[in-house]
């Protein structure tokens, strides 16, 4: 046992997040301590902008400008990397790995982009990379998929992952207000990323299915590679027919592993979840994460997927995970649940399910006809059909669900749907979610 | 590092659970041991009928009637108790830890009788005691609450706990079928304990509440102070009634911690739970948990809360992380997440909340006016009330909701109620429940 009595906490980004982690560390000291058996101190916190407002109170001598001289001190014993973007905590978390610090971080567009690195550079220099706070804020995913489901394969893990999108949809629908007006609230209610395409485009639940696909499968899912849509073409129109269908229209991000070929599918988009999954009443800033595994069947977990306590609770979790290695000696364990398969990405073909589509056609005769025919060429077999007029002006709304059809056959049937003479804005189309489907459907 | 290749694995009892754990050692032994570094081996198991038909293959070498010899062997590094019962566990299980043998359990009646010995026991022998299955089958929440959520204090934590009065309840809610009809059916799939009292009476749910709020809590809740209530007086006119409440009558323990006082209230009982609640909708033999923290928020989790598999799969989740105490030399972490303020059991006058009331009564003028003045003697006021006849006799049914009172003004109440004349039938008392409710209510 190590004669250790404090552990010193450097942290790097002082926004909401490392705010929160420095003011759980201050708040719970005592607590902490009597569980721990030793001190944990944060000393240090490092920002851009020294003359920011901070709304959690920190010493002069204790916020610094200069990150470096924090992953550079001997004194400190773990780094929180809370600063976000890739290139810099890229550099400053290895850095840190190379003085024999631990690192606990929230940042999952660096894990998604350099997570191999990342881990490798960890597991090389004896220290450890915890990340419970880069997926899903609050709810401790990570530990759940890697821990405490370690004798289950998971032929299926998928859920909403970000909390902005999941607010503006669910205003939407709740209150029938439009997707530019609930925006506007978002963004003043400090909701949105600088960055929107974040939000708004699917990209941070992506960054997130990235991890979640390599903690069940093993495989770093290339991003490249996955479909990724975001909310900004759901119509309250759409919200209403999802509704109709008994339905609610969820940004989700859906991994599917199929056992036969260990093909893996990941993707984030819009979909159609029925009404009794959990998922589908994940509402407002909630995140949700189900679940299936060989064994355990199907687990939920839902919970506040940001903001700044939610997200510090999991810093916490993790550093105090960290002692645990530091006090005991033990060497840093290796990254589990990683099934030692070989699996790679699924082709579009092989992406099996349902669609629902809406067209903005000109309202005269036969556009239903050419729109059947350009899916039938598909072999799109549709399921249901509604018409209804736009107001004021001569066109008409057009939505369909399709039978069970592939990725591939939809993308080409959209082609041929978009250039349709009668068709008069890019048609919409969203998957119909189907828990029970196979075949990375 | 040790230099350990192979764990031995020992089983006592070879049941459902037994016998799911050894099939999922032996079919993923291949993906364990890579990932593990070490193989997993299940050597034997033990049980009181030799003869009796098992759907695992076993060989009849590994399979014995001397449960001492197996936690005596000198060769077995892990014993998984999953025998139940509460005396002969309890020996085996300190004779294993004085042979320094880790073990793995199930078993909620033994914690939750002798948890304080056998924690303590376990620390002094420097192994481990895990017991990840012995709450909520397949659901985490031993180690998220244990671990994930070290940075919070609860004050609430609240679930189904029982999959079986949960199957039941939810079959005559949905069907309006009668208690005894799917009881029956309950007990023709197995899904009843040889001593029915555990799922009927809430003694199942009250042994796991008793854990959980050794873990939120850092207390031992002393059983016999519980209020603990099961399903056998719940009716399909209450199911009925509660859903016209927008409601769902749900088994469930509830854990309320007072910051002011430390004061902890815990208690099982049905109770109208709101619709919007996760927890109303978890149905079936799904267990579910809602944890409210003060850093996390409200994070529920819900999955299968028994069965071969699910509860299996905590428990080798409970092996790989005793692997990890072996391999890697680390002394067995402490208990974690249990906070160190002193707290002690809350009053009845303490635990406040609405209560639903339904009587049957003589159909005679003067009934509603005793019945509230019973109610306005203990300053209990009506929120809603409704009457109905009951069919073939001059009996009516009357339903009424309370205000906010006390469980001690209720239960005076209650006395005089069942001693009125006119009143047919023992009253039938179900909590209303509130998630927003303070004060132990």
């Amino acid at each position: 046992m190590s004669e250790k009595k404090v552990i010193r906490i450097g942290i790097l980004g002082f926004g909401t997040v490392g705010q929160g982690t420095w003011k759980q560390l201050t708040d719970n000291a005592n607590s902490l301590s009597s569980i721990l058996g030793v001190s944990l101190e944060p000393v240090r916190a490092a920002v851009r902008d020294l003359s920011k407002a901070r709304e959690v109170e920190i010493s002069t001598d204790q916020l610094i400008s200069d990150a470096q001289s924090i992953v550079d001190d001997p004194d400190i014993d773990v780094i929180c990397e809370l600063m976000g973007g890739v290139e810099v905590a890229r550099e400053l978390t290895l850095r840190a790995f190379a003085n024999g610090k631990h690192v606990v971080t929230a940042n999952k567009a660096l894990i998604c982009e350099h997570g191999q690195e990342m881990f490798e550079a960890a597991e090389k220099a004896n220290v450890r990379y915890a990340f419970e706070a880069s997926v899903a804020g609050g709810i401790p995913i990570i530990k759940v998929l890697r821990e405490c489901l370690v004798a289950n394969e998971f032929p299926l893990v998928y859920g909403i992952l970000n909390g902005t999108s999941n607010y503006i949809l669910t205003r939407m629908e709740q209150e029938g207000a439009s997707f530019e007006e609930v925006l506007n609230d978002a963004r003043s209610l400090g909701y949105v990323e600088a960055d929107e395409a974040l939000d708004l485009d699917g990209v941070d639940a992506a960054h997130k299915a990235v991890i979640l696909a390599y903690l069940a499968h093993g495989m770093w899912f290339p991003i490249e590679d996955m479909p990724i849509e975001g909310i900004r073409r759901i119509s309250n129109e759409d919200l209403q027919a999802a509704r109709d269908l008994n339905c609610k229209i969820k940004l989700i991000a859906v991994i599917r592993r199929n056992f036969y070929n260990n093909h893996v599918s990941v993707g984030v988009h819009p979909a159609l979840v029925p009404m009794d999954e959990i998922i589908a009443r994940t509402d407002g800033v909630y995140n949700g994460v189900s679940i299936t595994g060989t064994a355990v069947g199907t687990t939920v977990l839902t919970g506040r997927g940001a903001g700044q306590d939610p997200t510090a609770s999991s810093v916490v979790g993790d550093i105090v995970d960290i002692v645990k290695t530091i006090t005991g000696d033990a060497p840093p364990p290796k990254l589990l649940h990683v099934t030692p398969d070989q699996c790679s990405p699924a082709t579009a073909r092989e992406v099996k399910g349902s669609f629902y589509l809406r067209l903005t056609v000109d309202d005269r005769p036969g556009q239903l006809a050419q729109v059947a025919e350009a899916l039938s060429d598909q072999e799109i077999s549709i399921a249901t059909v509604s018409q209804a007029l736009k107001e004021c002006r001569n066109a008409a709304s057009l939505i369909l669900t399709t039978h069970k059809t592939n990725e591939h056959s939809v993308a080409l049937a959209m082609e041929k749907l978009e250039k349709l003479p009668g068709v008069l804005e890019a048609p919409v189309l969203f998957r119909m979610f189907d828990p029970n489907g196979k075949d990375n459907s």
